[in-house]
């Protein structure tokens, strides 16, 4: 079958059928625009007999608006990415915006593909798992376009950006591998330049400095083979850690498996993990890990929320949401003796009711 | 700030600025066509100077072309979609194509976001678990609209499709089994309507019957509290399976963590349990799951080089494209005496081996 060059059914042509004006069709199949029941019902009727659609990608050159949200994200197998791209997704298309996906390399910065979602006139952009250059950064305010970084944030406060209160959550941490009387300590580290890896690090180490105690570092970087590597560095040491705080769930995963399929340790009992995200393998009962839950709904409940803010609004006043995260206390790390409680089938650790 | 309006540097600005033809400037942009390096060099100096970037919209007016291929997704907690998202969005990136995600629940069909895609003037489709009306796929073909379905297949010749030989795979899961001595075995079923699930069963129950053996089957339907139910159900039975096909991994790890952490099984010598799909948490050591291996890439290229052929050459064939899945042979259930071998680090079962 020859494909078909574009020549769709025009606007005009439904307007005829329906019997009503051209601007009845238009509005018809404008979000938002007004138009009486009966005017749409006639259009509707007229399309569906003509096989009409309104054409986006024109409309977006009479409206100056594609509405397209161009979203970079990376880190696939982190599954905590997946889950925020589902759920991106769907509650852009509830609004009637679309999502034009583009998968970064691991560098960790964007501005190499920067130019194209430039080239498709995106209403706005979302950085999940990337970061973005203080020159394009300002590009993008000089050009108009909101951008959000998700789960990473700038230096600078140009940049809007959602995260969880990762130095807060990491202090949250500490205070529960204390309690449970743990002594060695070590983090596997994501990309040294990756906010919630500098931010999570910090807050881990600051809270274990002020008791005088000293933290072991290793790279995992986001990686599954230097994790791995990572791990067996640490528990083949002659003083190998009792408490293990990965910088992210999917590292903190293989972690536990290391320890226990390569070092035969048992999890609690000889060594605790903790993670961060709460992904959906951390409930799984062969992990089971302790992690800080980060809330995906009501971190992309902000993000678009922004975002549209800033659409609608016309102005680009860059805002730094903080969501708090809450740590799930499973079965990956020895429970202290006060702190845990039972709410709604989990349970959390109060570090309030330890001090 | 307040947002510009659309008033970007325009393609007459370049070319004077260049001292090119404006025509010189367009091709410069335009993927493949014919420009020099030197009037290239000058084109793009000019361009980075002014701050000039095409416009992907307006092109694709002009072209008929949007490059944007439009892609329906679901399932996201299954790791298997989101690596396939993620190969797809980097292959069509390199062939300088990009991807407009369309999340659909879980229904199975797309109809209902059809009509989104179709506004975006899309130069082609993949549908990737999910399933196309006849009505629609008619509808794709009088449009000139290439549809490619991935890891499903249609009732009718009319709709490419990209799988793996899932009656072929699931045949060798049960001789697999058989030569491995099971006895009593059991099906979790994927959603009824869906044409991998449909075929895995038949491949496997075929075989079975083929010896006199009869298989339970239960209701997993890619869902994890449905997955989870069914294999309370099964294992509750007066004679409990010994021999588990999992239509998705997905579904098989579950059912591993139901029996061992709530059934106290010992997983292979109590019980074997098989998946397809081959995801990454198939090869973690908490779970070692003998499954039959999709190959991602394989399946991605095959996809988009038909994609390609059909943009290109503006002829809509229709092609069923097969590609072998082979078992991959982990600890999640006994092996079988003979014809399991090794390679790459790997074992694969061999059923030729057996016979």
């Amino acid at each position: 079958m020859k494909r078909k060059s574009f020549a769709p059914v025009t606007s005009q042509q439904v307007a005829q059928l329906a019997g009503v004006s051209q601007s009845a069709v238009s509005r018809t199949f404008t979000p938002g625009a007004s138009i009486s029941p009966a005017t749409r019902e006639k259009v509707m009727q007229a399309a569906r007999e003509l096989g009409y659609r309104p054409n986006a990608l024109a409309r977006s050159l009479n409206t100056a608006r594609s509405r397209i949200i161009g979203v970079v994200i990376s880190w696939f197998d982190n599954h905590f990415y997946p889950q925020v791209l589902e759920v991106l997704a769907q509650q852009l298309d509830a609004l009637n915006y679309h999502l034009l996906l583009f998968v970064e390399n691991r560098d960790g910065t964007v501005d190499k593909i920067f130019d194209q979602i430039m080239q498709y006139r995106v209403d706005g952009i979302v950085l999940a798992s990337v970061s973005l250059s203080d020159a394009l950064s300002q590009e993008c305010q000089a050009a108009g376009i909101p951008v959000v970084l998700f789960n990473r944030a700038a230096d600078d406060a140009l940049t809007s950006s959602v995260n969880t209160d990762n130095c807060a959550a990491a202090r949250q941490i500490a205070e529960f591998l204390l309690a449970g009387g743990h002594q060695r300590f070590a983090y596997v580290a994501g990309l040294p330049d990756s906010s919630v890896n500098q931010l999570r690090q910090q807050g881990f180490s600051e809270t274990l400095a002020a008791r005088g105690l000293t933290l072991q570092v290793v790279q995992g970087n986001y990686d599954r083979e230097q994790t791995l590597q990572a791990a067996r560095s640490l528990f083949n040491r002659a003083t190998p850690p009792d408490a293990v705080f990965a910088a992210t769930d999917h590292m903190a995963l293989m972690v536990m498996d290391v320890a226990r399929y390569e070092f035969g340790l048992a999890i609690p009992e000889q060594l605790s993990v903790v993670g961060y995200d709460d992904v959906g393998p951390a409930g799984w009962p062969s992990y089971a890990l302790t992690s800080a839950s980060q809330p995906v709904q009501a971190m992309v409940d902000a993000t678009v929320a922004l975002l549209m803010k800033q659409i609608d609004s016309g102005t680009l006043a860059p805002e730094q949401i903080q969501i708090p995260a809450t740590l799930v206390v499973r079965h990956s790390a020895r429970r202290p003796r006060v702190g845990v409680v039972e709410s709604d089938g989990y349970s959390w650790f109060r570090p309030e009711d330890v001090k």
